[in-house]
């Protein structure tokens, strides 16, 4: 079946920032009519469930301009200009917490919000942590807490853990872990 | 403990649109300096895990403009000044899907973006479906596709369901159904 897409007609870019982009575009709809899209451009970010020996979840406490509260979540940065997300899972991993990891596995990768962003999410499993030291960008102030996996997966059902990549990502390692017969990792149910 | 947040000490508007506004502030930062804070607005949406009495998940594919391809995802939509969520995601199932349902349950909320977006998005999940018409809004191509719970969660792990409310929706259906015993229901693990 031929697929329908959106051929852009004009392309108008309204902002360029630090961490987005923003452009106004109209498009060729397919049944002939005309569209305006909105899509906040962003290079795209990677996330870490980081679990230590104990079945810990090392998490992060941050103010979140955008929404108006801190928030407890995965560690995650952005990717910057050409990095690998594995590389930059990594890098983050160490800046924001200070561990570094032995095992490294990918968990999902996934649009953040298709229906107005390019920003594309990349979610990694690392295990086998050793403690560093916390050298977090200057415009970042973080609070390192380590929770456990069904303790978190509770937070998350309860709505206190409440960012889209901490909750995919929890129940993806959940799952992984629950494949790998590691029953007393299973998530307490809501 | 005293929270670290970030005082707004100037807001710009840069772009008022139709589904997001962009807003760049001028912040104080926990250690006295000053940072910029890009921010998105968003009226915030609803997304569908909707269950067909056979196991099936309803979903909708069609063309993403912001990320350049097709994609499959659950049925999903903004909402509108005032709306409730729960009548919202009622709504966005039946214009897009042409289902109804009589049993609804709130899955989980969250922030799609935190870093850089206002935009919280209520899940829920949907059973005892009836077919009705279908009726997508004017912009809108959208394909309706019937997909086993099971095949649903094999794709996501194939990275052929892409996007961060359908993996969080999917996993998260899954260990409700699985509380309630329905091992048939169990996805495969990766």
């Amino acid at each position: 079946m031929a697929e329908l897409g959106e051929k852009t007609l004009h392309s108008q870019v309204i902002y360029r920032g630090k961490i987005l982009n923003l452009r106004v575009d109209r498009v060729l709809l397919p049944n002939g009519t005309e569209g305006l899209r909105e899509v906040v451009e962003h290079a795209g970010a990677v996330a870490v469930v980081a679990l230590t020996e104990e079945g810990e979840v090392v998490m992060v406490r941050q103010y979140r301009y955008a929404v108006g509260r801190h928030l407890l979540e995965i560690p995650a940065g952005k990717l910057e200009e050409g990095e690998d997300p594995l590389q930059c899972a990594k890098r983050e991993l160490a800046e924001e917490t200070g561990y570094t990891a032995r095992r490294w596995e990918p968990l999902l990768s996934f649009y953040s919000t298709p229906g107005f962003s390019s920003e594309k999410m990349h979610l990694f499993l690392a295990r086998g942590l050793e403690r560093g030291g916390q050298a977090p960008d200057e415009d970042e102030f973080l609070q390192v807490v380590k929770v456990p996996l069904a303790e978190a997966l509770g937070m998350l059902w309860r709505g206190e853990i409440c960012d889209a990549k901490s909750a995919a990502g929890l129940l993806a390692a959940s799952w992984l872990l629950a494949r790998e017969g590691r029953q007393e990792d299973h998530p307490p149910l809501p």
